[in-house]
């Protein structure tokens, strides 16, 4: 009856796009299995087991607000980042009531090199992208410059998914707190929120809310070894959410739908690991990029690795092969059992250029020729090392193929591009 | 680390809430798994294995449409009924710039009936309820009655999941073609589409598109054995939908995110399941049904059964004891090892009483005294006999505890009540 695709997986392949998407952890799958099968009860069932799973469910929801340094009470679950980002934007709908907003303005700030999920909420409403310098990085003073009066919601992603840049969320944080001093003492009732997909950083940075400073969080079980279809958005009780579902009144209304025991079980325990695991994790990985991005620029020491030296995701490698094509390179390492992505997997599916790398400034030439190695729980010494030799050789092949005129065209140091970041930013 | 309550299940518990929840079948389990661990690519990302995946969840798409009588092309899978139901409700929004529709109003029709997921997407728009009669059936010349100039949609429930009333959805969808072809001569440009939640009844009715005559169907891969957090919206290619989350433009940009491979096929191996074995398995739980019905009402000759005695869902009996309290014949059910449920889950939960029990007019006497039996795949001759001795006991040992008093107060029978349904309805 079924006549799904499965593929030989050649057990020696060797995934490079963590970022993209990560296998179900064998503990959190473990996790998972008893809400499945033999407490499959709906929690909003009268009988005890249906109570204790529901019991379940909000443990998983503490155990997650725990990990972020939160208040259960403050954790919408969802189904996944891009509802939780949709959910986070919409909340400037909830800000038309407010008096000092004329004419239902209700302006968003975000940054051009946001993702496109971040991006297509944004574009629903008056809003301002802020710039990025080069190496991706934000200045908290283009974001003052960007907020206007009427200006409700700053989303600021808390790292690039391609690039891997950090952004100084601590720093934006105290900018939009001193717009917040400035409205009270002009009498302005206008609020002001802070909202980070984090999607792609627990398990590589501080997660915890506080510490960021941020109003509104949101997170990915997928990114995290955890299920598909399961996020959160985390919003401090000062937010007032509109619900995108409505219906049986679940998730304090915010949410509507049956819960997914099963998959915020999952998500608690993947989260738990992550943070559990961050340092030496973060460390590992960080060790093993540095070492591929080595090799790579030895033999190519043209190529343009974006991203900010030092504030950058640990497990993650952006480098451009002026002259090459991508998608040839993609298409011969995963011949050579190299699985590596050219950025955000549904940007690359489009095949268009990346707006983050326009934003950069990366030259076009450059960018048509970028590779996103994302390292993971899937990553060793071993095999990254291996993939480190055979992106050299298929690199050196091509260039090769295609004459070496164009290697020299456009290149930058990454070394010599990076600016001197503005003090305590971090 | 992980602190969730593992009740010590009796494996000898009789499970009778399968309307609320089933659980995971184990071929469903099967078929899921190597998209969570081996097979877990982002189905954008550029390589071949990803691209395996993207066509596992596209063949689970063509066989979740197969099994419909749809087309692929027309599916949209979603993170359950509810979300859905929203993006099928939301489609009105879709007609705003009709021709023929000023002021942007966007009439509704629903059944006073409709699950409080439906209700609470109509009270968005302008919109009328249509009445029940006593067995909870809609006349459809309510339906045509409740037609304004401006209605856009009429959404309907295939079966009532409290009562199992089954409606006469072939007869609406007649009456909404006489409306398009009268809209027609008047020059009329505003649509009208019917709109069916049939979530209770994939593996026991007809879900077929085209027999039923909807433009719209939701179904939701929990109620039938399959993952929590899974459904679809099918949607003939007439009807425009506004998304109701946006991002990276997944599912035809109708619904972003990064798709449930793994649920949709666990989806698509649970709905083929329920429609090959539907007409045995409705037969079985039908005469497992009638022989518990039967025992309940020898034994409690006033006891009240709702909804419609020949076109109701063959798994679900809805039975009241008038003057009893539903809630301590849960307690005291479940403390005998029989998990049954009062109504809809999370109407359940709320504590207050049903509104489809108020639309078909049952006495609050016999409302709050109110059981739903909903049988299914764990349902067997031998635990559906055991059951009914139980039930007999416990609500005789109620009816000894409050006195006989109530026992004939607003009880009517059950078969005495039935009108005569007009001909050729279903």
């Amino acid at each position: 009856m079924m006549r799904y695709p499965r593929p030989m997986l050649d057990s020696e392949f060797i995934y490079l796009d963590h970022a993209a998407a990560t296998p179900v952890d064998e503990q959190v799958r473990a996790a998972m299995a008893p809400y499945e099968t033999q407490l499959f009860f709906n929690p909003s069932s009268p009988y005890k087991p249906a109570w204790d799973v529901r019991h379940a469910f909000e443990q998983a929801r503490a155990d997650l607000a725990h990990a972020i340094g939160a208040k259960p009470a403050e954790v919408v679950i969802t189904a996944g980042a891009t509802e939780s980002i949709n959910l986070a934007v919409g909340a400037v709908n909830a800000c038309e009531g407010e008096p000092g907003l004329q004419g239902g303005a209700h302006h968003v700030v975000a940054s051009a090199i946001e993702h496109s999920a971040v991006l297509a909420c944004v574009q629903q409403h008056p809003h301002t992208l802020v710039p990025v310098n080069g190496n991706g990085l934000i200045d908290p003073r283009d974001v003052r410059a960007a907020i206007r009066d009427d200006t409700c919601l700053v989303t600021i992603g808390l790292a690039n998914n391609e690039i891997g840049t950090i952004q100084p969320l601590r720093a934006i944080s105290e900018t939009i707190q001193h717009v917040r001093q400035e409205r009270l003492r002009n009498g302005s009732a206008v609020p002001i929120y802070l909202h980070t997909d984090a999607s792609q950083c627990a398990g590589l940075l501080d997660v915890n809310v506080s510490t960021l400073g941020v109003d509104m969080l949101t997170l990915n079980a997928a990114k995290i070894y955890g299920p598909k279809q399961v996020g959160l958005l985390w919003a401090s009780r000062d937010v007032r959410l509109c619900p995108l579902v409505v219906g049986g009144g679940q998730e304090r209304g915010l949410r509507s739908g049956t819960e997914n025991v099963a998959g915020a079980v999952g998500f608690a325990q993947a989260l738990q690991m992550a943070v559990s695991q961050r340092k030496e994790e973060a460390a590992r990985l960080s060790s093993l990029r540095d070492a591929l991005q080595k090799a790579l620029l030895d033999a190519n020491p043209d190529a343009v690795v974006s991203g900010h030296k030092k504030h950058r995701l640990p497990n993650l490698l952006h480098i451009s092969f002026p002259g090459l094509d991508a998608e040839r390179l993609v298409y011969l390492l995963e011949d050579q059992g190299v699985y590596v992505g050219t950025g955000a997997a549904c940007a690359a599916n489009k095949a268009t250029r990346s707006h983050v790398l326009e934003a950069i400034g990366l030259a076009d030439d450059a960018a048509d020729g970028s590779l996103r190695f994302s390292l993971g729980r899937l990553s060793t010494q071993d095999n990254t090392q291996r993939a480190a030799r055979i992106v050299v050789d298929v690199v050196r092949g091509e260039y090769e193929r295609v004459g070496s005129e164009h290697v020299r065209m456009n290149a930058e140091s990454f070394w010599d591009n990076e600016p001197v970041p503005p003090k305590g930013l971090w």
